[in-house]
C-alpha cells in the first residue's frame, strides 16, 4: 500500500488551486475555486471575496486575472458588487419563490455548514489525504479482503439460485449471519446482546436516525456532548429536538451540568460518544460511567452509546452498555472507520423490548439493507479478518500519531486529552473559523473548530485527524496562516 | 428457471401447517404457529383463539394437543385464559415499565399492522409464492445479469485500487455513472432530468422517506390515495402529519373531493401511484392528470409521484411529472420490483431548486449509498439489459394475469380497474378482514382491504398479486373461506 505515512516534503512553487498547464486559463480555474465553495457553502452569503490584490498575491496571479474571474462568478449571478466595497456572495436562492411550502420553520432547518463539513470530507476528489478528514485514508483499507468476502457471498448466491440474497428483501432486521457474528464481535467489549437484539442499518448515521425517531417526538429535549460531532446536532436539529450540550471533558461529560440540565428540562435522551470521543478524543472514565448510569436511572434518561471508533480501542475500555446491560443504553457502531464506508454498513444492539419498534421504524425508513454486503461483512468477522486488519491499523495509528503529536507540538499546539485513537483537539490559539478560511485557500479542509459545538461558539480548537496530518508541508501552512492570525 | 407458471394441483391431505414427521409435536407445532402470529402482531390483543373444538378440526388434531398447545402459550405469557370464555391473546409489553420515554404520543403510532404486513410479505420463508405478495417472485428475476455486473464493478475495482468505491463513502448524491444513467432511463417516460436533478436512495421506501423529512413539518396535511399503499400511510403518520385521503377511480383520484380538502385543509403535498396504482392497478388518465396538475398549482401543492412499477407499465403511460417538467413533483421510482429488491436501490428526481436540500437530508439520515450496488445497477441499465428483462417479465406477467383473472372471475369475483400491471383489487362480496383470518390458517397470507384504507375502514375488496395467483389451490381455499363467511 502507498501510504502517506512518511509523505515527501517539497517547497510549493505555485499556488495549489490553479495550473498553467490545464485547459481552461487561470481566471476559470480561480472563478471554478470560488464557485465551487460558494455551492458548497463554504463560503456564506453575504461573505466578502478577497480584496482583487490580496487575493493576487496569495494565488500567484495579476490582478488582471482576478478581475476576470470576479466578473464570471458576477455573470453567474454567485457574487454581486457593492460600491466601493467589493465583491460579496450572494443568497442562493434554493426555493421556488412561488412555493411557501419549501419555507422552513426555523426548528427543522439544517445547520448549513455541517452539511458543508461532510460534503467537503465526503468529497474525495482532493489529491491528498487531509488533515481534517473523517475517517482512515483509503490506502490503509484492506480492498482484497473485502473484495474476497464478496466473492465468496456471491458464489453461494449461486449456489442458493432463488433464495439469493439479492432476490428479496431480507430480513427486517437485518442479516440473521451478520447478527450473530456482531453478538459475538461485541461481547469482546463486554456488551451482552443476542442476534435477535441487533438490527443492522445503513452505516451507525442510519442506526442512530432509527433511534431517535423510535423514542423522540418533536420538541423533546436531549443531552449531547459538547464538543461534539455537527452531523449529530443536525440530525437531532432537524428532528425537531432541542439540544442540551454539556461540556466534555478528558473523563466523559461534565455530571453536575448534566444533572442540573436534566432536572430543569427533563430530557428524554442523552447522546454520546463514550469511547475515543469525536473531537477530543476522550475516554470515559469507569467511575464517570458509573455515575452517568446512576444519574441516567435517577432522571430515567436513555442513553446512545455510539461507539464508532470502536475498533481502533483498547478492548478494556469502559462502555456504558457493557454496564448497563443494555437495559437503557442503545449500543451503536459499524465498519465505515475501519474496513468499507461505501458499504454503509452500522447496526444498533437496543434493549429487547424495543427491538420490534426500532425494526418498524427501519422498515418505514428504508424497509431493509442490502443483504448481500452484509453477508460479506460477516465472513470479515467470522474469520477473524477484521480482528488482524484492526491490529494492523492501530499499529500504523500509533506511528502516524506520534509523528503527527511531535508536528503538532512543534507548531506550538497543545491538545485537550492524551492523544490516542483517530482524532486530536488541537488548541491553536487562534479563532479557527478564519485559521480555516485560510487554510482552505491553500487547499488544506479542516473543520473550525465553532462546527463541534451546538450554537456555534468560536472556539480557537481544532480537530485533526492524526492518520492523515503527517505531512510537514500541512503545519507549515498551518504556521503562516496562525502567524497571519496573531499579526 | 422454476416457476409456478402452471403449478401442480395436489389435494392437501393434511393441514399445511403441521407435520407428523417434523422434531417437534404436533402441539409444540402448534403453539409455535401461534406464537408467532400473535409476536408478528397477526392475531391483535384481546384477540380470542378459535375453541379448542374449532382449532382441532381445523388443523386435524386431537382436542388434547390443542389444549396442550395452548398450555404452551399460557406458559409464554402470550395468551391468557378468561373463565367460561376460552383463551384470548395478551397485550404483549414492549416498554420499559419504568421508561415513560417510550410512551408513545398517538400522531407518531406506526401502525401495526402495516408493519406485520410487511414484515409477512418479507418473511420469504414460505414454500409457495402468496397470492398477497408485494414483489414479482424470485424466480421470475435474473441473477446471473446482477451477479454478471457486480463483478464487473469488482474488476474494474481492482484496477482502480484505492480509488475503488468499497473505500469511500461515495457522493452524497449516489453514485455518478448511475444518476446519468437513470437520466437517460427516465427520458423514455418522458420525465427530463439532468444528473445533478437525481439523488439515489435506499430503494424507493427511503427516497420518499427523505422527500417527506425534506418538505413537511409535523402536523402538516398530506392527501394520499385511497386506497394506497399502507407503509406510506404509515411513514407520514410515524412523522406526524395528517392524512387526507382522497377517493381513487380507476382513472385517478376524485379530484372534486381533493379540491375540497384542499380549501378546507391547506395540505402541503400530495403523495401518488399515479401508473399501476398500488392497490388497484390504475392507470391517470391524461386528462385527470392535467386538472390534477392545475389543482395542485391553483393550491401550491408538491406532488410526490411514485413510479415503483414504472418498468412494468407501457411507457406512454402519462407522468405527472413529464407534464409538470419537475416544477413542483418529485418523481421517485426504484429496482426493487424489476431486478433486485435486495440491493435496495431507489432514486429520486427533484425539482433543481430542492436537490441541495433532499442531499443534506439524505446525509443525515443515511450519509450516503452504497456506490458499489449503484455502479453494478448502471452496467444493468447502460446496456439495455434492463430494459430486455423487463420485456420477458412483462410478456409473463400478461400471461400470468389471463390465467389468475380467469381463475377470480370463476370463483366470482370482479375487478375495480381492468386488469394491469401486478396488482388486482378484487371485490370479494364479503368482509376481508375475516377472510385474510381464515385464509392464513390455511396458510395463505393476504391483506385485507382495511390495510390499503389510511383509517383502516373494512373493505370487501383485498388485493392480489397476478404473478402469485395463478394457483388454483388458492382459489379453492379462497372459495371455501368465503363460503363459510356467507354461510
Amino acid at each position: 500500500m502507498n501510504a502517506p505515512d512518511a509523505p515527501a516534503l517539497p517547497a510549493r512553487a505555485t499556488s495549489p488551486l490553479l495550473s498553467r498547464r490545464s485547459d481552461q486559463t487561470l481566471a476559470e480555474q480561480l472563478a471554478a475555486h470560488f464557485a465551487e465553495r460558494i455551492r458548497h457553502r463554504l463560503l456564506a452569503a453575504g461573505a466578502r471575496l478577497p480584496s482583487v490584490r490580496a487575493c493576487a498575491e496569495r494565488h500567484e496571479v495579476s490582478p488582471h486575472t482576478v478581475v476576470a474571474a470576479y466578473d464570471q462568478l458576477l455573470a453567474q449571478g454567485l457574487v454581486e458588487a457593492r460600491s466601493q466595497r467589493g465583491f460579496f456572495v450572494r443568497e442562493i436562492r434554493r426555493e421556488l419563490p412561488t412555493a411557501p411550502l419549501a419555507a422552513d420553520p426555523a426548528p427543522h432547518r439544517v445547520p448549513v455548514d455541517a452539511s458543508a463539513l461532510i460534503r467537503g470530507m465526503l468529497g474525495g476528489n482532493s489529491q491528498r489525504p487531509g488533515p481534517g478528514l473523517g475517517t482512515l485514508p483509503a490506502s490503509w483499507l484492506d480492498l482484497p479482503m473485502l473484495h474476497s468476502a464478496l466473492r465468496k457471498v456471491l458464489a453461494e448466491d449461486r449456489v442458493t439460485g432463488e433464495a439469493a440474497a439479492s432476490l428479496h428483501y431480507g430480513e427486517p432486521a437485518g442479516d440473521r449471519r451478520l447478527r450473530a457474528a456482531l453478538s459475538m464481535r461485541i461481547a469482546d467489549f463486554g456488551v451482552r446482546a443476542g442476534a435477535g437484539q441487533i438490527i443492522t442499518a445503513m452505516g451507525a448515521t442510519q442506526a442512530l436516525d432509527l433511534i431517535s425517531r423510535t423514542l423522540l417526538t418533536p420538541g423533546d429535549a436531549v443531552l449531547v456532548d459538547e464538543p461534539g460531532w455537527s452531523v449529530e446536532y443536525a440530525r437531532l436539529t432537524q428532528l425537531g429536538m432541542r439540544l442540551l450540550p454539556v461540556p466534555r471533558g478528558p473523563d466523559g461529560p461534565d455530571l453536575e451540568v448534566m444533572e442540573a440540565l436534566a432536572r430543569e428540562h427533563r430530557p428524554r435522551l442523552y447522546v454520546t460518544v463514550s469511547v475515543l470521543h469525536n473531537p477530543t478524543g476522550g475516554m470515559l472514565s469507569l467511575s464517570t460511567a458509573h455515575q452517568l448510569l446512576r444519574l441516567a436511572e435517577h432522571h430515567d434518561l436513555q442513553i446512545i452509546e455510539d461507539d464508532t471508533y470502536a475498533h481502533l480501542a483498547p478492548a478494556h475500555a469502559p462502555r456504558l452498555s457493557a454496564l448497563d446491560g443494555l437495559r437503557r443504553t442503545f449500543y451503536v457502531s459499524g465498519f465505515s472507520k475501519i474496513l468499507a464506508p461505501g458499504w454503509r454498513i452500522g447496526f444498533v444492539a437496543a434493549p429487547a423490548e424495543q427491538v420490534e419498534r426500532l425494526i418498524d421504524i427501519k422498515l418505514l425508513a428504508s424497509l431493509t439493507t442490502p443483504a448481500l454486503l452484509e453477508q460479506a461483512m460477516a465472513i470479515c468477522l467470522e474469520q477473524g479478518q477484521l480482528r488482524r486488519h484492526a491490529e494492523r491499523v492501530t499499529t500504523r495509528l500509533d506511528a502516524a500519531r506520534s509523528r503527527s503529536v511531535q508536528l503538532a507540538h512543534e507548531a506550538g499546539c497543545s491538545f485537550l486529552c492524551p492523544p490516542q485513537g483517530l482524532f486530536g483537539w488541537v488548541e491553536t490559539g487562534v479563532d479557527t473559523e478564519s485559521l480555516a478560511q485560510r487554510l482552505l485557500d491553500d487547499g488544506w479542509l479542516l473543520a473550525p473548530g465553532s462546527l463541534f459545538h451546538a450554537r456555534r461558539q468560536a472556539s480557537s480548537c481544532m480537530r485533526i485527524n492524526f492518520a492523515s496530518s503527517q505531512d510537514a508541508t500541512f503545519w507549515s501552512a498551518f504556521q503562516r496562516a496562525r502567524d497571519a492570525l496573531l499579526r
